[in-house]
């Protein structure tokens, strides 16, 4: 069931410290795109309306908040006039309007619970998440009355006492909706650079008589991301946070530092991870699984007890069956493997169907593409593939068919059949001592060609 | 010689946090069993007996212990009956006996040495490991007077100045083996849990009128381990250390922190170690190696002045012969390389023997196995192979033989022979254009097709 | 415009603790030798002269420092000693004379130009760097008084209020260069040691009625590096600078810490890094490159809008061009590709030239090497390279070629041609049954061989 709540998520900032063609909220973040990680978040409070609002002509901005509704907030005058670019989107809403940004994707579901719920319990106009700063030196501090938040400093304003206050301002806030149009209206751009500060809706719903309040979150959540090296510093938190989710069900790692997870990256029982493992988004592993070291898996299943790597790349649309062992320097694309089929010396299966239990030799490679069109290599159950063999696309081989290392195989092999494709080794006596002479006089050769030139 | 100590290894604890149907004991560090650090780490003390308690049904852990015998806790009704389930075992000790964790591994000899020292020369029937700890909250803390340890206080029943206690409990205990049997059997079950606690084995002690001493040691040591996080600490605990002392020993590592050594990875002098090797068990690297980036090693010998990586796996049964190159994307499984050979571009070397001097060409694939037995390529000095090409085992290649690019080498190859198995290039001249047109087609064929479905 | 400074650098050390039979200074650093960084840094302050301080022997010392000249410290009798043998070389320069460490390769230009700096306003003959030590322990301390530098109390003279004292030498110095000789010769060596100890120049210059100052740098720069350890730190700590240079540059690290740079690496703008990167010497990355997961650089420019990896290797001498895609396990060597070309899977490419917009196969090898000579292969534009090809050096394959599947191509293919070199697949119906019964029984028959053994 919907809860009450609208969500207002500003993402019209230019990002100009990324150096970057890339909108700022685009940037990925363990696989997503930064603002996905805010509407997953956003989505666990099962809000009435959720609005973005975006910069002019940000198309792949709009394109991530879908199918959520963007607006557009057409000049950049600061947030207060982001946050009104929303109001038309929100009309008739009368529950609490929660803001949040874009380009803060670490603050969790329950810290906004807890923000929603004491603006409910104490009947504030509007409520602000605040944080203890380890060094409260860059933001605005949050002065508390009676309980009640009195106002806010901003930093360069700050003196005295107020030097000394660490409960510091998020800049997520909640207003009441029935009061939003009056909040917001009520924010002026009597300042410096002449934009308005969602900030202030603090002063005016004071002004107006209302109650204001602060409820406390953890510093580490509202980490914003300015530049490339604050991006890294998200990442590694989330990357910290999903780690210790796959600690905590049961997953081994060897060096939980050094395994990256994608946001959506699940396990089962009893997987064991080795060092350098990078997860892309869309992948699941089953119980029992062990990845070795230095692999790099996207967008795939993987069987119970399968043993992949090392030095092993899945690619998306992989599907690789139960007990299925892949081994080094072997590439898997939208390729599927059936239970207890092997693969484990370099080889490249590129769509491509492999049945239960069939051995692809050393060396294989499914040729699925002729420069023109992709085809797909059908190998039945049981089949062997003899090592450094070539499968030529589209091509069946059938069940329980065997072929010979080297071959060339264009042509569908038969169940039971044996194939191959390759010549008859001669062998020629003595002939290496002529032949090596030939090679070094040659090379002697290049090298004093080499030189004249 | 060995000393009077007996030590019994407590391994019987359920280990139900770390969700995992391996008993806890038998989670992997460092390459080894949990319980072979502690079994390692006592026969450093050259103990008289070794004792593990283990649970019931537990053969695994039973196999772990082996050649040390163990005796089975029937009920897990805590340490103190855990300790008591080894005393038929210990019939006739007289010694001091040294009781040790299964899920704590990092106890050092040294450590242990101490405890055993100092209840010597105090002649305390009962000796505590203790160490000062960071946050004492979760720990029994041990309340000192006079120089003897008068009682060890739960944590949870810490009063008014014990709670400022930091001198904490490590549960490592060492008793005189003459009474050994009146402190266990001291023990009582009057708690909740109606379990035996061996920590009483100090209260028991003092009530007969012995003395009990407690012994400091080194908080990082008495980690122990209940979870996967708790693992990945341990296992970074001991990485560090191993780390530590290959660096000492004049090791070059450009990262220290992303390599992993397993307990057992000895070095020559001046080894360079790039970023990201992992050392399974049982790898020897001689002087002068460089280890480049990325490699996975286990169970092999690396000669000196050898080469090897980037992105080489070298697994169990490999001898890399001395002024070896191994370069990337290679693969060698129970593979000795002679002196000065070279195999440095994506190959695979099962079961096979390369001689001296001879060069692997790049693709080259030792064809080891045919779907039903594993057999060896003999490849014999001064051998040249060509690359691409499949040696198909069992097959030998004799000394100062060639063989050409791209050849199925079927047949053994006499010493200075060339061999090749290959088809002689059909080049037609203007045909590129029909075939890509026909190439072309085909694929839009393939898309039409694909749509309508 | 050359400064009137004079360098000193000295590089005589042992280096014992090293445990290597390199010279410390040579231990490379962020892809350089050591001391190379050394030089890197005073050449930005345009001295007048440097000159090195070498060991007797260490002709490969020498070298890393030209073009600069070296002279020899016959004997290792201390600093005080090894700067005197610079003498001859800075006979006549009257400018001021900055003597730094070889294996000190963290101090900064600014820092060196403060010391400078305050030399020259202060009237200074003696100027040393000092730093505010987190643990002074091990250092000797810097004592002012006046504002000027007092003397300086090797750290186990250290008594009362001076043990207090956190302000530390940290050996560089910046001497007068008109009293060069007069302060180095007024040097004793009346200590256990009988060594001549630079710091007792400020003694000196004192008593020969001249100032001596001290100015401060930053802790981190003066890490000295006397083992691997302490060379994995200084490592840690120049890849930290250069990771933020490139992080506030615009380039995305997934993972900072797991990119290894060279001190030369460059970048575009909005590149995009994996983790576990490795960048040898060398290597010039374009805008809107995307390096994946697991790669190793050397030595090679990467054109814009090129996707690189992950498992790729590059080495030194190529030359990737624009929109090139190179992916996993391919392994380029002084290879040339043209705008637009793709090498996506398992591939050696070695010496070649590969054309614009031509498309190399999975598993090609280029066959750079016969033993003897390495030759080039030299593949035209919009050339389709078939899979598991061998393309036999030196060998042309002309402008829109087709190269089948499977080929070993040994003569130069026309442009607009079609070449193949591979054998007609056979196949067998019914076959694979008796050969699976002949390998199964071969099998059996070696098993049993092997037990007979």
């Amino acid at each position: 069931m919907k809860s009450s709540v609208a969500v207002v998520v500003l993402a019209a900032g230019a990002g100009t410290r990324m150096k970057s063609a890339l909108p700022k909220v685009l940037h990925p973040l363990a696989g997503w795109p930064m603002v996905r990680h805010v509407l997953e978040t956003v989505a666990r409070l099962k809000p009435a309306k959720v609005v973005g609002v975006v910069s002019p002509g940000a198309k792949a901005v709009q394109v991530a908040f879908a199918p959520y509704p963007t607006v557009v907030q057409a000049k950049p005058l600061g947030t207060g006039h982001a946050a009104k670019a929303a109001l038309g989107a929100l009309k008739g809403h009368r529950g609490p309007v929660l803001v949040v940004f874009g380009d803060a994707p670490l603050v969790t579901a329950a810290t906004m619970r807890s923000l929603l719920a004491a603006c409910a319990a104490e009947k504030a106009a509007v409520g602000v998440l605040g944080f203890r700063a380890a060094d409260p030196t860059p933001y605005g501090r949050l002065i508390l009355k009676d309980g009640e938040l009195e106002r806010i400093v901003e930093s360069k304003d700050a003196v005295g006492a107020e030097r000394d206050v660490d409960f510091c301002n998020s800049g997520v806030m909640c207003l009441d909706g029935a009061l939003l149009a009056a909040l917001l209206g009520g924010i002026g751009n009597d300042n410096v650079k002449g934009e308005y500060y969602l900030v202030d809706a603090v002063a005016v719903a004071r002004g107006l008589g209302h109650r204001a309040i602060a409820v406390e979150g953890d510093e580490e959540e509202f980490q914003g991301i300015n530049s490339r090296s604050e991006l890294a510093v998200a990442e590694a938190s989330l990357q910290w946070r999903l780690r210790a989710a796959a600690l905590e069900s049961g997953v081994t790692m060897t060096d939980p530092g050094t395994v990256w997870l994608a946001a959506d990256t699940t396990f089962g029982s009893d997987v064991t991870i080795g060092p350098n493992v990078r997860f892309g988004p869309g992948v699941h592993v089953g119980s029992n699984v062990e990845i070795k070291a230095f692999c790099d898996i996207e967008g795939g299943r993987i069987g119970k007890g399968a043993i992949v790597g090392p030095f092993e790349r899945i690619r998306p649309g992989s599907d690789v069956g139960e007990d299925v062992h892949i081994g080094n320097f072997v590439e898997l694309k939208a390729t599927k493997m059936g239970r207890g089929a092997k693969a484990n010396h370099l080889a490249y299966l590129g769509d491509s169907d492999v049945g239960a239990g069939s051995n692809i030799g050393a060396g294989t490679i499914a040729v699925n593409y002729d420069g023109y069109g992709k085809y797909r290599t059908v190998v039945g159950a049981d089949v062997f593939i003899g090592s450094n063999s070539s499968l030529v696309a589209p091509v069946k081989v059938g069940k329980g068919a065997n072929v010979t290392a080297g071959s060339v195989i264009t042509e569908d092999v038969p169940a039971g059949a044996v194939a191959f494709g390759r010549a008859r080794q001669v062998t020629k006596k003595g002939r290496a001592a002529p032949l090596r002479a030939k090679l070094a006089s040659r090379a002697t050769a290049a090298k004093r060609a080499k030189k004249k030139k």
